[in-house]
């Protein structure tokens, strides 16, 4: 290039450089790197190289653009203009020519790797690029003279005007080959799969535009839950959920790995309802985004160990026992159709790898999203369910391990618990000195105390405490005293309020009564949720063990339920470690936003594969020191550790109910905490 | 390695070179990179190690063996011998080992890479190298400490006990891993397949032995034949064939390509039923071999073009009207069952690659078996069949074709012809001065001048003439001087024979009566038989031309038809070009050699494919140099080319029966050629 030659500067990339006159814009970017798509290859059928050139001074680029420093529009861009129309300012980067020096910006939707911008600010963005892509070619015709097959030929098109090398072809496409070639007079578009060996995995005849979609599936033991998104913008464009089928066979996990062992075939039965429940759920998601199912071409998933092995047809029998061995644990890249789902013949399936025999793809979706890897502080990352997954990590390492909480945090195991859905309990607050609880129920947004609060609740009723309610109200009376550190409710005559109310051997606490209908937290309640946030705290404190520290920066709760759990009454009930309040946050779906970022990102998958690989894996089972951090986090928030951060923000009293009079229960508590 | 560690000399392949005293013979051979065979890694289980030491004076390789060089039988030796057996003067290379000075002979059974002798000097050996093998591995059981999947470990210990690396698996298998491990208490043989990317396709719970079984299949358009082997020895273990199930859909490929224009799936009941064809065909063969259909994970095949894609589920019409283009013509590795085969779930299928839309996979398993490009002299290798296919070349190139020759050579199209089948004549000697006939008919090795042959005939009858018969007799006819070179029969008068009879405007040749019963070579036969051979030279001539050739220096020719017929009678007709006798020979079936060598010789595959795209493909129809060769080759043996070598050994009279007299079918045929 000589210093004659016309200069062309790309934003908002800044790429620039010296073009000879006459280049056509794509060819510049391509030259200078810069992220401009297209799919027909410069043919001016896809329009995906769409540009707004600048014009007049650029005193920021020391240049001043002509309004002939493009060529003038040639009968090409005319006719896409008039038949498909191009927006003021817009020209086809594959048709206008560079004459003059030049400033060239290319709009987001014209980058092949757009990012998708997420809200929380210690996250980065989600770049976009999927494995899959589409190509327009036009393939020589045959001829007798040079024989060679129509699928040499489709190759040797996409080898010369795409680049790409060595590409396969799935075996399902060959029959529709020859027709698709003659049916579009030797013109093609390819969709294209590059993750693993490349491979065309659909053909369409002439020219498609697409958009080609994707389906990210969280496949939990109780709901499976699926997204489907535009895999070029990133757009969630269907949400839909339903129950995983298989809770005919057992509620938790472990009573379908149960069902499997008493059952001749019973894991293979499994094996067919939840695939038959993914199938259906994927076919509400296409119906509900209104997208034909021959453009859903990407699935990814992530699911817990047993559920990951029923899915792919494994027995889970070795999940149920000790050692816990996995049959298969790394990254799957398979058809949907080995699968037993019925996309698209093509589609592509993306199973995110385990990470132990008792520590999911779920939990690496989390570390995914939550990116433990890429922090620079030490951030304990919680996913909250039947099991907890626990993730703590910085630059420097990551540790992961499971801990059975059980479901009570779910509502189950508490005696007015339920699972969060209108009528149920979700928020409570009880005054430290009248001990008079307020509280809200889901579906209305008043307090209890509230004018109003009746009517509006009169169709759903007050029907019980949901995981979060109950976290809430635990909390709540051990800040106003109600019930002791080591988990004893007081008598009335000890917290001073008639809510305190004997229960056989303990005493109950009176939340809610209407007529003879009313809603009490039991001392049972209590023990429950200890031996719950006992679990949680003890992986949470043997992997800060590991590390050999004694707190952490930031912690972040995952999970569906971690999204409406309130740090603070967490932080009181010791489920987490000591933090400032304002660095706990909640990352929602993280697991969900996992699978997302594998569908939509290529490199993500690696990242995670190479990630998973590394984690340190601590099975709970065989540390010695859970059972010793078990029994010190029984006590609310815990025995050993002292919470000082949290201590200087809330009054956490020192009662103790276990001085005589508080009946067998407390004294039981009392030798076994 | 000192001067002073002992010397060891492995035979018969003379590798030599000193290791340190104690190294187990099967170490020793791996470091001087001897082919010893193992399985079990060294574990004193699969005995494939057998080696036999030589004791005494060697003054070939200069060295003196004592009987003490190698260690005394171990426990592991004398087990192994207790409860197997070891040959006498044996050892197992994996527990001898080198005390001093030894000379170790390695059986052939003991060589991985052996090689099969085969009959025909021209041929090069196959060597044994399967793309299966077996791999015995001990894998680490699972360890809480350090959770992996079983798969991972499996994998490790194929890695560091087998040396393979980035092996994968098959799924089917995984749902059978954790059993397998757990059966063989954590010890397990693998299959490994190593064509393309390296798997394990199948498992055996503890030391399975092998071993291992392929089948080669020739589809054929009227039949499908079956060899299955031992991919270790190469031996044929069965052998088997049935009709072709296609042939309800039309007898030749045309009308079935027809059959799939007019009726719509037509098509797909095509491939279902030959895919059904090919599946009872391996039933037979597995059952017939009395092997386990587990160990058979191989299975080779070759097709012409229309067979092929019919077979991979490829509607055909494509390649029943020019340009003739083929969907897809690459070698095809799969899934057995991704071809609806039913054989063990792990099994490999091959199917080597076309040529060009005429000419097929049996074509390129005909180049694999017969090797024109490996030749020093120039090799013209003609596959006979409906349609012929015909290759040229030598070291430095070959050129294919292939020439529509019709069924006339199978019999078809003949008055008296018939499929070879017992009662059907095929050999024929005619003396040249009475004009007498004699000859030969299947299923009886006396000639019908000799005494006791219409006893022997009794059973089956005199019923027609075969393919080879027609050739024999019509080429006697030639050099007697019944028939001219234009393929005129004379008169009696003419021919100074009786047996010359009319028949309508022409004459035909009595060559059996019996009664009212009787067999004649009409002239409506001679004429079928010439455009046949006619086809066939052409297309043999244009390679000839394009290589810029006019003579070749040998002739093979192969096919099941090629066996029998005789080759001085064949260039007497002029169907093949001019070259001393002794230097044509026959084949037999080369396509199904080739398909045996693709099964049995990882190599090879990779060698037919760049062979085949080696190949310069030459398509007879846009050829117009083709009509003239032709035009040229229906005379007997040519109208333009001389065959000086055949006429210095045979006596071909000149006659002309076309000087009036012998009716308007000589005038027409003189007029075409």
């Amino acid at each position: 290039m000589s210093d004659q030659d016309p200069l062309i500067i790309f934003t908002p990339s800044g790429k620039r450089g010296r073009v000879p006159e006459g280049t056509p814009v794509l060819d510049a970017a391509r030259r200078l790197g810069v992220d401009l798509d297209s799919v027909c290859g410069g043919r001016g059928k896809c329009s995906k190289c769409q540009v707004a050139p600048g014009y007049g001074e650029f005193a920021k680029h020391g240049v001043t653009v002509a309004r002939d420093a493009l060529s003038a529009w040639n009968e090409v861009e005319a006719r896409y203009d008039r038949i498909r129309g191009l927006k003021d300012g817009r020209r086809l980067g594959c048709q206008a020519r560079v004459m003059k020096d030049v400033v060239i910006d290319v709009p987001p939707e014209s980058q092949v790797h757009k990012q998708v911008v997420r809200k929380r600010a210690e996250l980065r963005d989600i770049v976009l690029s999927s494995p899959l892509s589409l190509a327009y070619v036009e393939v020589a015709a045959p001829d007798m003279h040079h024989p060679s097959s129509d699928l040499d030929r489709l190759l040797d098109a996409l080898k010369a005007q795409v680049g790409l090398e060595r590409l396969g072809i799935d075996r399902h496409l060959l029959p529709v080959l020859q027709p698709t070639l003659r049916k579009g007079k030797w013109a093609v578009t390819a969709a294209i799969h590059v993750d693993g060996d490349p491979r065309v995995v659909a053909l369409w005849p002439d020219f498609f535009e697409g958009p080609l979609h994707g389906v990210a599936v969280d496949l939990g033991s109780t709901t499976i839950a699926g997204h489907l998104v535009n895999l070029v913008t990133g757009e969630v464009l269907a949400s839909s959920g339903l129950m995983n089928p298989q809770i005919r066979f057992g509620e938790d996990l472990m009573s379908r790995v149960s069902y499997s062992m008493m059952n001749p075939g019973g894991a293979a039965e499994m094996t067919r309802v939840v695939r038959e429940g993914v199938d259906r759920l994927i076919g509400e998601l296409v119906a509900e985004a209104g997208i034909g199912a021959e453009t859903l071409l990407d699935a990814s998933f992530v699911m817990n160990p047993v559920m990951h092995h029923l899915f792919l047809g494994l027995d889970p029998y070795e999940l149920g026992q000790a050692p816990f061995a996995l049959a298969v644990g790394t990254a799957q890249r398979m058809m949907a159709s080995d699968l037993g789902l019925t996309i698209a013949p093509g589609t592509r399936a993306y199973v995110l790898p385990l990470i132990a025999g008792h520590v999911g793809a779920d939990a690496a979706a989390v570390a995914l999203s939550e990116a433990p890897h890429r922090s620079d502080d030490l951030v304990l990352v919680v996913d909250v369910g039947t099991n907890a997954e626990i993730l703590l990590g910085d630059k420097t390492g990551v540790l992961a391990c499971s801990s059975p909480t059980g479901p009570a945090f779910e509502g189950a195991q508490i005696s007015a618990g339920q699972r969060a859905a209108p009528g149920a309990i979700e928020r409570v607050e009880i005054d430290p000195v009248t001990r008079e609880p307020r509280f809200k129920v889901i579906g209305c947004d008043l307090w209890s105390t509230e004018d109003g609060f009746r009517t509006a609740v009169a169709a759903s009723g007050i029907t019980g405490i949901c995981g979060s309610g109950i976290i809430e109200v635990v909390a709540e009376m051990r800040m106003a005293g109600i019930v002791d550190p080591g988990g004893l409710i007081g008598a009335p005559e000890a917290t001073g309020t008639a809510r305190c109310i004997p229960e056989g051997r303990t005493y109950s606490y009176l939340l809610w009564e209407d007529g003879d209908r009313r809603i009490t937290v039991t001392n049972g309640d209590i023990r429950a949720i200890q031996m719950a946030k006992a679990a949680l705290y003890a992986g949470a404190r043997l992997l800060m063990d590991k590390r050999g520290v004694d707190r952490v920066d930031r912690v972040v709760l995952a999970g569906a339920f971690g999204a409406h759990i309130s740090p603070k009454h967490a932080m009181v009930l010791g489920m987490i470690p000591d933090c400032p309040l304002d660095r706990v946050t909640s990352a929602g779906n993280a697991a969900g936003t996992g699978a997302r970022i594998a569908l939509l990102n290529r490199e993500a998958r690696g990242e995670v594969e190479a990630l998973v690989r590394r984690i340190e894996k601590i099975e709970t089972a065989v540390e010695p020191r859970f059972q010793e951090h078990f029994v010190a986090a029984t006590a609310m928030p815990n025995a050993a550790d002292p919470f000082p951060i949290l201590r200087s923000v809330v009054d956490l009293p020192e009662v103790d109910f276990n001085t005589g009079g508080s009946g067998d229960g407390g004294r039981r508590r009392r030798r076994r905490g």
